[in-house]
C-alpha cells in the first residue's frame, strides 16, 4: 500500500442538482475489505433521480451524498483477513454489503437485509471516488476479456438475471418486456442466453427498440402496444410505465408470471380478478443476491454484451454533464471514469 | 342400476331470484362415469350471487341453470369402464372436469383448463339433484367415519388447502386470514394442520371471529385492524374486501406471500412500491387440482372438523329458502339434502 | 382420407434379430387421434437393445414387435373430434400416450403413467411403419424450417430438455456429461441453449469428444478421468457405465444435482456419506413430460442442431442394416425412412 | 459480568474412552457473541460415537475435545455489539456457526459452509461446559413455556424438521421413517405437526415402536418390514441400516422423495433402475440451516413433545456414563446438566 496516495477526488452531490469535486482520504480497508481503484462508473438511473429530487421514495439525501453504484476496478490493498494475492485483481464491485446476521442475510436472500449498507442510498456514499472500500466477497473477479465498463455494467446486469430468474425464464420461454432501457435491454439478452424462444419488448422510442432488435429481442412493439402481445409466460415490466404494467399483465397465459423491476408508482390500479382467474404470480425484485458470478459468466461467455450499453463517458469533473447526458434520448448508458482522461465516445 | 327411477327432481334457477323443482330424465353415467346419489350439498357464496345477480363477472345465466357445487352422495352406477366394485361407494365429488388434452390439464394445473365443465357455473348443470353423472376420477372415496355433510364440504376444504399451498403455510409460518366466512374458517383450520405458529383471523362480525377461534385461529383482529398484524409470513384474503386487502398486504415480511382467494373486485389499487421493495409474491387462486384427497386425508384424521360449519339444512323444495339463510348473518354454511327429508338444524 | 392406401409396410422385428416387412392395414385414426404419415425415424439404443436381447430389464419381447419410437411425419387424416384444418401439417410424435386419469397424469407427470402407451415397448408398436395413428395432442406440429430428421430428432432432444431441467442447468451453471452418445450429445446443446457457463464432456471415444467439442461441450475429458472435473452444479449421466456415475457424483459440489439418464445397472454402489454430507440430490429420468414444445423451440430457433447427428439412412427393407450400424464405432444416429428412397449418407 | 467466575468446569474427552473434568477459564464473548450458562446438553450419537472410536467418518479427535452439541442455557453475558437486554433470556444454542462470507452461507445454506465451526466436531469444543461463548444471533430465544431439557432437544429437532423439509412433508403425505432412535421419533412428530396422514415407522426394538405408537406414529413396522410399506410419499432414513435404506426406498411411490439422515455406510448399493424408473428424489441431510425458529415453534405450541424423550440426566462429573447409558436398549435422551444436581429420572 506505500504507493498510494493518501487522498482521493470525489465527486459529492452537495444538494439537488449541485454536484462538486472534493479531495478526501482515501479509506483503509477493514480486515475483511479490500481497497479498489475505480476504473468505471456507470450512471443509473436512481442517480440521475437523486441529483435532479433529492430523494426516491423513503430514501432521503439529507446530507451530502457520493453517487454512482455501478463500479469496477482493481483491487490495490487488501485487508488483513484478506488473501494478499487478490492484490492488482480486477474486479466488479456488488454495492450492497449485508449485515450477514439477519433472517434474510442467513436465508439466503440478503438483498432484504434491513440493515444493507448500499452505495449512493443516503447516507451511504457511493463510487464516483478514485478509491473505494468495499467487503472482500463483495469484490468479484472479472475475466480478463472483458473491458472495464463491462466490469461497471455487471451491476445492471445482476439486476437483469434476478428478474429473469424471478420471471422463470428458461428454454422455450415466450417473455415480454416493457422498457428498453438499459434494463430491459438485459433482460432481453439475458433472456436470449436462458433459451427463450420469443422476446417482445415494448418501449415508445423507436431507437429503443432497434437497439433491442439489434441485442436479443425477436419482435418490438410501440409501447401502446404491448397489450397486443398474447399469450406470454411472463411479463417483465422495466419501464415503470402504469399503462405498460397494466396492459403487460393481461398478456399473460394462465400460470405465468408477472415481475415489476422498473420502479413506478407507488401505488397502482391492478386486474386483481384476471390476475386470479389465470392464477397469475405477480412480484417485484429490489435489487439482487447472489447472482454476480451468474452476471459474469454470461458476459465472459459473449451471451451478454455490455460494452455496446455505453453512449458516453465522463471524467470525475464532468459527472454533471454524464447526469444530464444520461437522461437524453438516444442515451442508453452513460459511463464516469474517476481515473480521469475520459473524453466522449 | 335395474333398480334406479328414470326421472329425478331437480332445482332449477330459471331466472333472477326464480328458483323452481323440476323432474327430469336420470342421467346415464358414460364410459368412464358413474351415477351418484347425491346426499348433502353446501350452498357457496357463488349460488347466492348467481340466484341474486345472474352473473359473476363473464359467467352469465343466459338459460335455466341447475346451481350447487359442493356435492357428495354414494355410486349408484358406473359406466362401462369403471370398475364395477366402485358401486356403493361414499364419495365426494370434485365439480369440474377438464379436458384432459390441453397444456394446462397436462401440466397438472388442470384447473385452468379452459374447457372445464364445472357444476354450477353456467351453462353447465350443478349438484341440487337427486342425482348427478361425473367422471369416475373425479368421485373420490369418503372414508366410512365422515359424514354426508362432510363429502360434500371436501369442496370448499379443497379451496383452503389449495390457498395455503400457495401461500407456503408450513410449520412455524405465521399466517393472517382476511374473512371468517366458510372459506377463511377452512383457512384457518388447514394453517393449524400444516404447523403454523400464528393464525391471525379478522373479520367485521364477532361471532364469525369466536368462531375462527374456536376452529385453529390463534389470534383475532376486527376488519379494521387487519393491518396491525405485522411481520406474517402469508396473507390470504378471503373477504374479497379492498381494504382488507390492501391493509393485508402491508402486514407481510419481507419475501412473505399474498394469496387472494375472494372474489372481490375487477381492479384494485394495489401498493406496488411496497410489492417490489420486499419483493412479495402475490398471486389469486382459480379452485383447484389435485388436492381432493389432501383434503379429505385432513377431514378423515379429525385435523379439519367440517360438520361444525353446518349451520342450516334444507330439502330440494326449499333450494331458495336456503340461498336466502345462506346469506344471513350468523349462517355459515346451508346444507341442501336432494334425497329429502331435511329438517332446519 | 380417400386417398390412402388400405395396407401399408411395416418393419417388425419377428424374434432376437430377426426383423421383416410386413404387409398391415393402415390404422384409422380414433375420434381424437391423426394419422400420420411418416417420414423419418430415428434408431436408439433401446431399440438396438429389444433386437439384441429381447427385453430391456422387465419389458420383454414376448410377440413379433415394430420397433422405433424416434418418429416425424405428415398428418394425412384427422379423427372426428379434431380440428381438420390440421391435415397436411408437420408434425413431430410424441410416442407416450398416457392414461390422463390417474394421479400422475394429473399431477403433471405422465410420463410415470403406469398405463401409458409408449411406442416400440412391449406388447405397443412403434413406428418402423409407413403410416402411424396416434392422440392428436400428441402430434406436435413443427415449424417448416426444420427438416424431416429434426422431427424425428425431438425425441432424444426431449429426453436431453427434461434432464437438464432436472439438473437445473441455467445461466451460469457448470455442467459435467458422462458419455457422448446422442443423448449426451443433446444435454451438451441444451446447457449451451440454457446459458451454461462450463459444459464438461467425458467419453471413452476421441471422435465423439471432437463432435461434443464442436455441439458445445467447453471441454472434454476422458471417461477415466470424469472425476477430475470438481466443483461441478450438475452431474448428467448419459452413459450408464457405472464407473463414470461414481466418479462424477464426487465432482459435484454440495446442493450439487446428479440426474441419471442412461441405463445402466439395476443396482449400484453410490458414496452415500458423500451425498450426505454435501446434501447432493440425485434423480433419474424416465423419458419427459410437457417439454416437446421446448425442444421444437429449441431446434427451430436453432439453439440446438439436430441434423448434424445424423451418420447414417436407411429404408424400411433395411431396418436390420440400420440396427446393426447404429451401434457400430462412429455411428450417431441412424435414421430409417419408411416411405423408401433411403440412401446412406 | 462482574458476578461471573473466572473459571468453570469442563468435560473434556482426553482419547477414546477417556472423558475427565477439568477447571478452564470462562470464555469472553466476543463483539457479536453471547455467553451462555449451560442449562441441559443432550447427548447424541455422533458424541458416543467419538466416545467410543475417536472419529466419524474423516473427522479424527486429534487433541482433548469437549463433547456436546445439543444445548440450551441462558445469557449471562452480553458481546459488545449485542443489545444488552439479552441478559437472561433463556435459549437454545444453534451449535454451528458458519463463516457468513462463502457461496454457501450466502446463498442461504450454512449448513454447508466448508468454514463452519460446530460444538463438539473436531477440533472444535461443545457443551459438556459450564460456560459457552457463541455468535448472538446463534443463540435463539426460548419462549417460556418449555424445559431447559427442551432448550437442548431444540437441536435434534431442528434435525427432524430440516428432514421433513427436504422430503417434502405436508398435509396428505404418507411417509415411512426407518429407525425410532431420538431422530427418527422427531421426524414422526414432525411429520404429525405436518399434517402427514400415514406416518409409518420401523425399528428392530418393540419398546421404541411402541414410544413411536405414541409421539405420532400411524403404525409401526419390525424393520425386517420395512418394504412392506408400500406407495408412500416419502421415506426418511433414520436408521443408517443398509436393509432398510434398501426397502425403504423400493416403498416409494414414483416422483417421491429418499431423504437419508442417519450415518451409515459410507458405501451403499442402491437400486437405480427403481430410482430411474420411479424419478425418485434422494438425497441426505447435514446438519440443517434456518431452522431453529421454526422447531422452537413447534415446540412451544405443543405440537412437538421433547420432555418425554429423556430417559437419564447426568451430572459434568459422570458425563462417562451418560455416555454409556446412551448406548443401552431403552434409552432414547439422556441430559447432561454441567450446572450440577442431576439425578437419574
Amino acid at each position: 500500500m506505500s504507493d498510494l496516495p493518501t487522498t482521493m477526488r470525489v465527486s459529492v452531490l452537495e444538494s439537488v442538482g449541485q454536484v462538486v469535486v472534493q479531495e478526501r482520504p482515501v479509506p483503509a480497508p477493514g480486515p475483511d475489505e479490500v481497497l479498489v481503484r475505480i476504473g468505471s462508473v456507470g450512471i443509473c438511473g436512481s442517480d440521475v433521480h437523486y441529483y435532479r429530487h433529492g430523494r426516491i421514495g423513503s430514501y432521503v439525501v439529507e446530507s451530502p451524498l457520493v453517487l454512482g453504484h455501478e463500479a469496477g476496478g482493481t483491487i490495490v490493498a487488501t485487508g488483513r483477513d484478506v488473501p494478499a494475492d487478490r492484490m492488482g485483481e480486477r474486479v466488479a464491485l456488488e454495492p450492497g454489503v449485508p449485515c450477514r446476521r439477519c433472517r434474510q442475510c442467513k436465508e439466503g436472500r440478503y438483498n432484504l437485509c434491513p440493515q444493507i449498507s448500499f452505495f449512493a442510498t443516503p447516507p451511504v456514499d457511493g463510487a464516483f471516488a478514485e478509491f473505494v472500500a468495499i467487503a472482500a466477497d463483495f469484490a468479484h473477479p472479472m475475466p480478463p476479456q472483458l473491458s472495464a465498463d463491462a466490469a461497471a455494467l455487471i451491476e445492471p446486469l445482476a439486476v437483469a438475471v434476478w428478474a429473469c430468474g424471478k420471471a422463470g425464464v428458461s428454454a422455450g420461454s415466450r417473455v415480454l418486456i416493457a422498457g428498453a432501457g438499459p434494463v430491459g435491454l438485459l433482460v432481453a439478452q439475458v433472456s436470449r442466453a436462458l433459451g427463450a424462444q420469443e422476446i417482445v419488448v415494448s418501449d415508445v422510442a423507436p431507437d429503443r427498440l432497434e437497439t433491442a432488435l439489434r441485442l436479443g429481442a425477436t419482435r418490438t412493439l410501440d409501447a401502446a402496444d404491448t397489450g397486443t402481445a398474447v399469450g406470454v409466460d411472463a411479463f417483465i415490466d422495466c419501464s415503470g410505465a402504469p399503462a405498460a404494467v397494466r396492459s403487460g399483465i393481461s398478456a399473460v397465459r394462465p400460470a405465468g408470471r408477472v415481475v415489476l423491476v422498473g420502479m413506478g408508482a407507488a401505488e397502482l390500479s391492478l386486474p386483481l380478478a384476471l390476475i386470479q382467474e389465470r392464477e397469475l404470480v405477480l412480484t417485484g425484485t429490489f435489487r439482487y443476491a447472489n447472482v454476480y458470478p451468474t452476471a459474469i459468466a454470461l458476459a465472459a461467455t459473449g451471451q451478454v454484451d455490455l460494452d455496446s450499453l455505453v453512449t458516453s463517458r465522463f471524467g470525475l469533473d464532468d459527472v454533471r454533464s454524464a447526469l444530464e447526458a444520461s437522461a437524453e434520448p438516444g442515451s442508453i448508458k452513460a459511463i464516469v471514469e474517476p481515473g480521469g482522461r475520459a473524453v466522449g465516445i
